[in-house]
Order: C-alpha cells, then sequence, then structure tokens
C-alpha cells in the first residue's frame, strides 16, 4: 500500500435538527468546527451516528456543501457516502470528490441480506467506475450489527489488489477486537480505524489509523490527548477514561445519549431533536445517566461546550 | 375499518435492466401490462422483488409516471416509497398519491436496528402529516427477514387507531403463519395480504385480502386461479402446485432465480441482469433449476410468456 490515508480521531458528527425535523445548519457548522478546535483530526459527516440514513441525498449534498462554504477544510473531511442504490452512493462520493473531500466513508448496500462477496465487489467496482475521479478516497464502513451486511477479509483483499490507491481504509464497528485485529494484521498500512472507542489505545498500538467512532462528538479532546500520547505512561488511564465515559450510557441509545449531552452541557435543548425512528431519552434514562457522567474527569466542563 | 382496501393477487413487479443498468422501462411496462392480462388484480411496482432498494428516488419517480403514462390504470397500482429517510417517503408517498394509485406499500425505516414501535409510530404519523392527502391509502410491508425492523401488532393497532382511514393493509412478508394468522384475526376488515405464495389459500380461507408475492411475476395466472375458485375442491391441488413451483428453486435467491425463469421463457436474456449487491444464478444453478421446474402444471408456456 503506498497511497498515504487519513490518520488520527475522527468525529461522525452530530446532525442537530430544528423542531420541523430539517437539519439545523448553522449549529451544525458551529459543531464541526468546535469538534475540530477540540482536537479531532478531521470529521465524518454522515456516518450512523449523525443519523445519515435519515436525511435524504440532497439534504446531505447541501449540509456538505455549506460546511466546506463555511471554510472547514475539505482536507479534513471524511464524508459518509454509502447508500442501498448505486446512483444514490456515486451522487453522494462525486459530489464529495469534487468538493475536495479526502476521504469518503463507504457503507455497503445494506438492505439486501445475505448478500455474496462478489455481489459487493461488483457494488464497489461500479461505484469506483462510475465516479471515475483519480482523487477518490474509499474508506470501507464495516459495521455489521448494523448494516447487517460487512467487509470479509477476501473482500478487502480483492478490492485491494483490484483498486490500491483508491480503496485505503476502513472504519471497522464490528465491535470485536478479533475483527479488528486481523485486519491490522493482514492489511498493514491500510487506513484500519476502530468504530469503538474501547479499543483506540490497541489499535494505535498495533500500527491503525485512529479511531471514528460516536463518543468524540463530546470527549474529542481526551481522545486527541490519547492519540497523540499513547506511548506514554497514561495512555492505559486515559484510555480506561474514555471507557468509563461510555459505560456511563452503555445500555441507553447511544445516539440520543450524545445529543443530551451535549444539550445539558450547552444549555441548548435544540440538541434534543432525534429524527424517527430514533426517540429521546426518557426522565429517568437521563437522570440514570447524568448521576453516571458526573465526576467524569474527561467530559468537557460546561463552558467548553 | 369502514375503508374498502385492494384485494387479489398483486405482482411486485421485477425491474428490467438494460447493460449499463440503467431500469429498461419499455420491458418493464410490457411486463406489468402481461402480469394484469395474466390476472393480477393489481401490481406493486417497487418491491423487495423489484430491487427497489437498488433504485434511486427519482429513478423510481420516472419509472412510475411513465407506467401510468402508458395506460396502466393507477387503480391498480400500489408502489413501494418506503425508505430509510423520511423525505424520500414522503416524496415517493406524494407522487404516488397525486397520480393516483390506490395505495402505497411502506417499509419501515430499515437502517437503524432495534427501534421503538414510538420510533415507528412517530415514522408514520411523519409521513402520514407531511403528505397530508386524504385519499392516501398505506399498506404496512412487514419483512423482519430483509428489513430487520417490523411491525408488531400493538403498533398496528395505534396506527389503526389514528390513522383508521389511511393505514388500511399490511403485506406479511415474515414468512410466519402465526404472525399472518394473528393479524386476520385481530384485525379483520383490514387488508392483510401474505407476502407469501404458501399461505395464499389459508389467508384467503381466513377472509385475508389476497397476496402480494414475488413468483406471481411468472404464475400470476395460477394464483389468480386459486383466487378465483379457493372454495372450490381444485382449491388444494392449487395451491400445492403453487408450492412446488417455489420449492423447484427454495435454495436459490429469488430474484436472480425469476428474472432467470423469465429470460428462459421469453428467449430475453435483458431478463438476466440484476443490480449489484444482487448477481445472477451460475450455471449450475440454473441447470438444477430448469430440471426442477420441468414439467410443472402452472408454468406458463414459452409462447405466453
Amino acid at each position: 500500500m503506498t497511497t498515504p490515508t487519513l490518520r488520527g480521531i475522527f468525529a461522525p458528527t452530530l446532525t442537530p435538527f430544528q423542531p420541523d425535523l430539517s437539519p439545523d445548519i448553522p449549529r451544525w457548522i458551529a459543531h464541526c468546527q468546535w469538534l475540530l478546535e477540540q482536537g479531532c483530526h478531521g470529521l465524518c459527516p454522515f456516518g450512523t451516528t449523525s443519523e445519515a440514513n435519515s436525511l435524504s441525498v440532497e439534504e446531505r449534498m447541501e449540509m456538505l456543501a455549506q460546511l466546506v462554504d463555511a471554510g472547514v477544510s475539505p482536507d479534513v473531511l471524511m464524508p459518509g457516502t454509502g447508500c442501498c442504490a448505486i446512483p444514490d452512493t456515486v451522487r453522494l462520493t462525486r459530489h464529495a470528490v469534487e468538493l475536495g473531500c479526502a476521504g469518503v466513508l463507504v457503507l455497503p448496500p445494506f438492505y439486501y441480506k445475505g448478500v455474496s462477496d462478489e455481489g459487493l465487489f461488483r457494488t464497489f467496482a461500479e461505484i469506483i467506475e462510475r465516479v471515475g475521479d483519480s482523487r477518490l478516497r474509499i474508506y470501507l464502513y464495516h459495521i455489521p450489527p448494523v448494516a447487517q451486511v460487512g467487509f470479509s477479509l477476501s473482500l478487502i483483499e480483492r478490492l485491494l489488489k483490484h483498486y490500491p490507491s483508491t480503496v485505503v481504509g476502513i472504519k471497522d464497528s464490528s465491535g470485536d477486537w478479533n475483527n479488528l485485529h486481523a485486519l491490522l494484521t493482514h492489511f498493514p498500512g491500510f487506513g484500519t480505524f476502530t468504530g469503538s472507542e474501547r479499543f483506540l489505545l490497541q489499535t494505535l498500538q498495533a500500527g491503525g489509523a485512529g479511531a471514528i467512532n460516536a463518543v468524540a462528538n463530546v470527549i474529542a479532546a481526551a481522545e486527541r490527548a490519547l492519540y497523540d500520547d499513547w506511548q506514554s505512561a497514561k495512555a492505559a488511564e486515559l484510555q480506561q477514561q474514555i471507557v468509563a465515559f461510555r459505560q456511563a450510557f452503555r445500555t441507553l441509545p447511544p445516539i440520543p445519549a450524545l445529543k443530551q449531552i451535549l444539550a445539558d452541557h450547552r444549555g441548548d435543548p435544540t440538541w434534543l431533536t432525534v429524527r424517527p425512528p430514533l426517540v429521546g431519552l426518557t426522565e429517568a434514562e437521563v437522570a440514570e445517566m447524568q448521576a453516571a457522567l458526573a465526576g467524569s474527569p474527561i467530559l468537557p466542563a460546561r463552558e467548553a461546550l
């Protein structure tokens, strides 16, 4: 692998909604800028955490264009562009490449289940050839607990063989260290990001590219500190604090929980809104989470959020 | 329930593709017309069998408009319109209603897993209120083996209570007779269609509305005969022949298998094309299926297809 990949802490940015459920783009841009100030190396707008699959293609294109217009460098952007239908994925991917985005994070088509590696290979071949742009850099988005459809090692190997300068990395949200370890071992130099904050230190120790995970929306500074100091004596403690933060709401759906934390710390209830089919937390859930988070040494102070 | 529902044999129409993977709309319209001539009471363009989730919103709208333009009455159309994102579902649904379609078949949002009935209720409430048209008739599309997200009895009850003249039926593709029986028992007068050809006779005996299933793309005439004669002495034999037809390719993916049968019988290889992530059958699979189908008394003769 000779193509350099992105590296670092990337946040799959939460998407704020107005009361009518339309994206609150100015608030979203401010959040993106804050995440970069907090130490994120880059951003993945339109990941699972972003409720991307509850947004239309047009909404996603409009948001991304406004983000770049607002001055966020496309060099740090890896937007999610994978949809069920190839024409949608091609349209979003081409748009991201034309805006100059450094990479795209691509879900496999996720409606039909039990599809073959051959079918998934053909899907990515169609996407790559239809976009037809040498600037395209694809990061595979492996999240079988949600998408149900994922990337086997042999499929990745085949994609790398055919498209070595285009397929440059993966976000592994399997939640399975064995899978992540296999990726890190089989594909040295490939841009392997952990999708779980639990494995950040192990990923860095094994030569991985970094992390793309939901909690970066709140504790990016802590993840950045661990990224920078992973070889230091305090790395294990930082990793433990990050795990403990996530444990505080381990029984709750992560997207409304993280939006609740942002709303609480910014004093901004706009952040509470999710698009159906997601729903917000109950009062009891909020109280339980707030109690569990109290005293977290890495939760940003109220004024900083 | 006072709103009359659609009844009968509906085909979730297969979608032919050109070599460049664009929909072959003239061939598709001819197939739709043939299905009606074969005895289908109506059509469900853009079901799972239609590879609907491999088509963009724009492709689906263009196809549906051309189908109505070609003279197929919207009175017999129940297009699939359910997507992951509410704006997409609203756009497709509004378009179908404005074309005069008698109903729409609506998948739940299927990306996020483990979503609550409350979240699904809010999704459908948003769709119904945003479309805001008294002509809207929704048929719920319950297909948990593929969508993973489905409709519980209590969710259906709540939807019926709030939107009794809008939510008028369901296609049950759970493959589970117990679930289908529960629907037929709990919601008399509701338009309950079996999604599996296996349960056609039982569904009709229990007062159901009919069937919407993949095999109608080939054996609509046989399903229509059973629908018309379900109280006759020959009903059990017809049901058995229909089951045997499906059994001939029970181990194969149904969409490429049905396209293969159409291609063989029409002498038209255009029908072999599927959009990735689906792939066509292997030669061995084709040979096995052809042998198993030989002698089926309900497979249309080559000239009729």
